[in-house]
This record gives structure tokens, C-alpha cells and sequence, in this order.
């Protein structure tokens, strides 16, 4: 039995509340200058005594030395083991811009590409033209039906989009399009076994019809697809822990996520402050909210070390919003670290407080990550917040007599 | 999907060199006098120095409380699960000798005992013969044919050999001859299954034909074998880390480990200079270099705590050699603890540090038992080392988008 197949088997719903507010990509590293990560730079009073009232820990995404994208960061929070609950390539795209997918579509990514008078790649990126060019194409390839087969094209950013086929007999089990290499032509699409044959069949029309399509517009002059998939069935939250649970996230990628297990998504608008109103204004309807803050990740992403710690003191400054509606489970984390330094996710364990009436509170009383690893918590994995979130709320009963 | 299988898909190579240096059996126990273990009581400022400037913690090799041999503690190290990656004893001595095991080769660890006139054991080590007359007796046995197979012996030290069986249609599951007690009779070897009768009965006739060839070589008349095992077909750590990985140990065993999983060996001279010259000779050829030092390990088997104190610090003093070459990942550890007051190998955790420029540093400034307890790594698997050395060193790419 496994962990989730435990919890479902205990849980019970009961009206106490659990907040998990997520600060993206949360964890860092020190700065040249004062050897203090984002957070310990950054003044946070209010975390600073929420810690000291929590117990506190850090917590590895999917594993030691691994580097989480956003998706295994998530589900690992919201207590899938992020290895084995997989989202595929097309259908995680299709989640990060909102696509509405259905349950039998078939989501493959796609990128614009150059090819030469050979047909061979001479840029998979296709100069990384601009989202208003790729939306212009992908308007031109959008709606095209083959063999009955309706094939939907959205834009992502720069030469990226999502096709998603729609229609009966469709699978997932085909191979890329998409070499990974210039100078190659692009790859017939192959079935991976019989049954997959009229995708693949109706994937390389689809190609054949696009680079037709596309061929004056250059360097956007053909298509690569990879990552083929289908939305997968995830247990939902409210099977598992027997929670009503919302998600209140700006970004399409994480109300996507929120949505494959099962979390409706609120209104978030553009700030902490936003996100922390439409927490108060449907406080009574749910038991679960996933409160999401981008801000963070973005200025890891972009290298910028203080407006990482700006980031954070701006949460820091709303979080009495959050804690004056006294939910009885608090936790605030990241879904990965992503220090300034590294420009990018890394793999460093995520600082982690969580907070209840009975969390047996440790000697941490600051919020950060050196301070959190003499913390209660320990250095644990981050599948283990949900149970112990649920375990605090009292949403556990007794494993065995 | 296993971590190796995980790593596997996420590693890259990259010009960033990763050392391992493996003190054998670092970790200690406090000497009664002065409550301090022995790399507690040794002058390490450069391990120290180092430590200060890494991220520290404490290592179970196979898991809390279990004793590991000196293969299931290098596994660990190398990012094998020890249980899972599983070395049969005859196999591991073969290893430990260098033997250049084929495929199909069955070897099983003999020794040379003393039996009386009625055939009991009356020391199952022959009093420890001198190697050279071990030598000597495995001349006598080595290139014997038995039933078309031929079976190499060669000596190992003292009373040590190891028994080759190599031929068509043999296999390792048979019981062994050892009865592992004197005053017994040596056991008939049997099969397990019967596609296994062959094999037994040629280990028999062998063990028939070295009694008779033994008869006049008192005390060394007659053999014992145990552990018939086949060489284990490891994915290399090439495979896996992508890695060309170079290993420096001086002793057979480790050299042979080292090989299982697809090192290089160099020579490795007899002091730990002697090894760090040859890290910095070979620099430039690997970026994995595995370095053992025996001395540690030697000492605590003899119960001789301040001769492993004095080896800690040999270590000390000559790591200037490997530090200066500046690697982009250090790793200082033991494959077990072996504390001078049990005189062997224990289960105790083992202090390791990991130094690289994005190791998100510790409050810990000594390389010992108990600042480790306090360190960023926490109490971990020592199969964590591997994916947290690679991560370190830049070489494992984003799981998941």
C-alpha cells in the first residue's frame, strides 16, 4: 500500500481548514556578497513569527540532487510522488496555457522550425520568432481536419505551441517528429505498437499538411512535434484526503496542475494582496486552498537576487491577510528552490514551516534555509507535507487497532 | 522508475571533474579517556577548513543499524543500492585479486583447512599458511580438468583462494562445501534446482581431486568453498552518470569494485601522495575520480585508535595535493565506520561533507561525528552522494518541465 492508498484509506473530512501557500521556487542560495540566501536577506517578521509558532524542516521535491520542473514541484506538495503520477510533454503544455483538453484528446508539443531546400533542420527554434508570429501561424494551421481528426493549434511563447488532435481512435504511444538535433530531416511519427497506427498516421499527415501550409514563411517554414500524451487520471484530492480544495494561482501552469487533481481554481488577480482577498472572500466554501506566488521563481529565474528578497518581503508584508483568518493548517513552502545564482530551478532542499495548535513547535524562529535545518520537520521529502498537513487538521484517524 | 533509472535520463557530461575521497571506515566511536572519536581527536585543519566551506552530514550505507562489508559500502558510494546490487562472495574475492572473471565463469572463495585422519576439519584456516606456500598449493590445483571444465585457482592471502569454474552449461546456485565450524566433516555441495546438478557435481570432483592432490601438504590438506557466484552484469557508471570515471585505490578489492562498475583503474603507488600524484597526473583524462585510502579502516580493524587518528591526519596534511587541483565537487566520506573500540566494521553513520560552489554551506566548521549531526545533508542514504555530487557538478538536467 502506498502512501496515497493509506491516506485515502484514514482521512476524514472535518471542517477545520489547511492553507498551503506556495512561494515558487522559494529556496535559494547565498549572495557572493553576504553569504545569506533571498530569504535570510530578505526582512520577514511575519514569517520570521509564524515559524516560531510552527515546526519547521526542508524538504526535497522528488529526491536529493534532482532538479524539479514545476510540475513533479507540484504534485510532490499536494502529496502525488512526482516520479510516479507523470504528466506527459503535450499535456503539460497544453495545461500551462489553459487549454481546455478533454479526456481523449491527444496533446503533442510543437515547435516552429527551419528547414532547408533538403528538408533538413537548420534551426529547431525557428530564430525563436515572436508570440505574435507564432499565434499568426498557428491561426493558419489551427481547425485543420485530417481523416475526421480535428486538429487544434494554440500558441505558447516564441516558436512553441500545442496541437492537440481530437476525435475518436486517437493514442498516445507514437514517437516524436522532433530529432532534437539540426542538420536531420525531422522523424516520420511511428506507432509504438498496431493499435497506435491511426495516430501515427494522422500526426505525419498533419506535418505533411503544415510544412504546405508553411512553407513561404520562413524561417517558420515547418513543424516538430514530440511529447505526445493524454491527460492523465490522477486520484483527485477529494478521493484521497476527502478535502474541498481551491486553487488561487495567476498562471495558467498551476490552476492547470491544481486542476488535474481536482482543485477548482478562483479568481486570483495580479498581486499577493489579490490572491490573499479572494482567499478571505471564499474562505467558507472550501477546506483546502493552494495559494500560489509566481514572483519569486521569475526573479530566481532571472538571476535578480533583490528583487527575489523584494519577492518575498511582499508576501511577508500580506501574510496577516492569511493568518488573521486563522486556518487551523498553515504551511508555506516552495515547489523547488531557484536561487539567483543558478538563474534556473536546483536541486536544494526547500525550506518548509508548518503550522497548527498541535504541531510540536521547535527552536526555529526564523524563517530561512539554514535556521530550517535544525527544524522539527527535519530534511524530509515533500510528499510528506500533505499527510502531515492533514494529520495537524485532524483529518486522520487512527492506522490500526 | 528507480533513482539510477531517474539519473540516467536526467545526466549529462559536462567538463566539471566530481572527487570522491574515501577514507575506509572513517566514521569512529569515542576512545573512553577523552570521549572523542578518532577523527574528533585527530588535527584535521584542512578537512576542517574544507568542511567549513561545504555542506555536511551523516551517512547510512546500507541503512540504520546494518553493518556493511566493504562492497555494499562502496555500492552505496558508486549510487548502487547495495541490497539490490547484490556481489557474491566468491565473485568479490575473485574481484579483490584482480582475476579477470569471464561472463560465465562460476568462482567460488576457497580455503585451505586441516583435516584429521577421519576426514573432520580440524582448522578451517590451515593454520594460517605463509602466501607463498598458498601459491605454491594453487599451482598444484590451477588448469585441473573436470569434466571438460577447467577450473582455475589462484591464491589469494594466507589460507585464501579462489576456486574459477569455466565452461558450458555450469551455474552458481549450489550450496557451499564450508560447513563454517571445525570438528565437522566438510559438506557434499548440492544443487538447488536441478539445472544446477552439474555444476555440483563438478565442484565435488574438484574438491575430491584437491584432496588427493592436498594429501601430504599438512596443515593445508584439504580445501573449503563457499560462495559460487557469478559475475553481475552492473550498468556502468558510464551508462548511467555519464561519466569517464577513474578510480585510485591501492588494494585489489577496491580496485575490482571500482571495475564492476566500469572505472578505470590507475596505478595508485603505495601512500596517499603516491594516490594524489596520480589524481593530478591523470587529471585532465577523467572527470570522476574515485580515491581510497585503506589506512583508516586497517587501524580500526587492529583496534588501534591512535595509529587511525595518525592515518586521518596523513590524509590532513596530503589533501592540499587534491584540493589545489580544485575540483568543482569534493567529497570527503567513509564506505562504513569502523571504530578501533569494536575493532571492525560497524553500523554507525559516517561523516561525509560535499564541497562545491553551489553547495548551499552549513553552520558546520569540523569535519566530525558530532558537528555532521547539525549539517545541511542531515542523516541521509550514502546512495544519495552520487546525485547530490552530480547535481553539484552541473551534470543532471531538470526532471520533469
Amino acid at each position: 500500500m502506498n502512501t496515497l492508498e493509506l491516506i485515502k484509506r484514514i482521512s476524514r473530512p472535518t471542517p477545520s481548514k489547511i492553507v498551503l501557500l506556495v512561494l515558487d521556487g522559494l529556496g535559494g542560495l547565498p549572495g557572493p556578497e553576504t553569504g545569506k540566501t533571498e530569504l535570510e536577506t530578505a526582512s520577514t517578521p511575519n514569517l520570521d513569527g509564524l515559524a516560531a509558532r510552527s515546526v519547521c524542516g526542508l524538504s526535497d521535491p522528488v529526491g536529493p540532487g534532482i532538479t524539479p520542473g514545476s510540475a513533479p514541484g507540484h504534485l510532490a506538495l499536494f502529496g502525488y510522488d512526482p516520479v510516479s503520477y507523470n504528466i506527459g510533454r503535450g499535456v503539460l503544455e497544453a495545461v500551462g496555457v489553459g487549454f481546455d483538453l478533454q479526456p481523449k484528446d491527444i496533446a503533442a508539443r510543437g515547435n516552429f522550425c527551419t528547414v532547408d531546400g533538403a528538408g533538413l533542420i537548420t534551426d529547431r527554434r525557428a530564430g525563436r520568432i515572436p508570440t505574435e508570429k507564432n499565434a499568426e501561424l498557428c491561426r493558419l494551421l489551427d481547425g485543420m481536419v485530417v481523416d475526421k481528426i480535428k486538429v487544434l493549434v494554440h500558441p505558447v511563447r516564441e516558436h512553441r505551441f500545442i496541437a492537440v488532435f481530437r476525435g475518436e481512435g486517437l493514442s498516445p504511444d507514437v514517437t516524436d517528429s522532433d530529432p532534437q538535433q539540426v542538420g536531420a530531416a525531422p522523424d516520420i511519427i511511428t506507432a509504438l505498437s498496431p493499435a497506435d497506427e491511426k495516430m501515427a498516421a494522422i500526426a505525419n499527415q498533419f506535418v505533411a499538411q503544415a510544412k504546405t501550409v508553411l512553407a513561404e514563411h520562413i524561417p517558420a517554414n515547418m513543424v516538430l512535434l514530440r511529447g505526445f500524451s493524454q491527460q492523465p487520471h490522477f486520484p483527485s484530492m477529494a478521493e484521497i484526503y476527502k478535502l474541498k480544495p481551491a486553487a488561487i494561482a495567476s498562471y495558467p501552469m498551476y490552476q492547470g496542475l491544481a486542476r488535474l487533481v481536482g482543485m477548482d481554481v478562483l479568481p486570483a488577480g495580479t498581486s499577493i494582496e489579490d490572491e490573499f482577498n479572494t482567499l478571505a472572500q471564499n474562505y467558507g466554501d472550501y477546506d483546502f486552498f493552494f495559494v500560489h506566488v509566481k514572483g519569486t521563481d521569475a526573479a530566481g529565474e532571472d538571476g535578480d537576487f533583490h528583487r527575489k528578497v523584494r519577492a518575498i518581503e511582499e508576501v511577508d508584508r500580506a501574510l496577516p491577510q492569511l493568518t488573521n483568518l486563522q486556518p487551523d493548517v498553515i504551511v508555506v513552502t516552495g515547489d523547488h528552490s531557484t536561487p539567483a545564482l543558478l538563474k534556473g530551478h536546483s536541486w536544494h532542499p526547500v525550506p518548509a514551516l508548518l503550522y497548527s495548535e498541535y504541531c510540536r513547535t521547535d527552536s526555529v524562529t526564523e524563517f530561512s534555509e539554514s535556521a530550517c535545518i535544525l527544524g522539527g520537520l527535519g530534511h524530509f521529502p515533500a510528499t510528506q507535507i500533505m499527510p502531515l498537513a492533514m494529520a495537524n487538521a485532524l483529518k486522520l484517524t487512527k492506522f490500526g487497532a
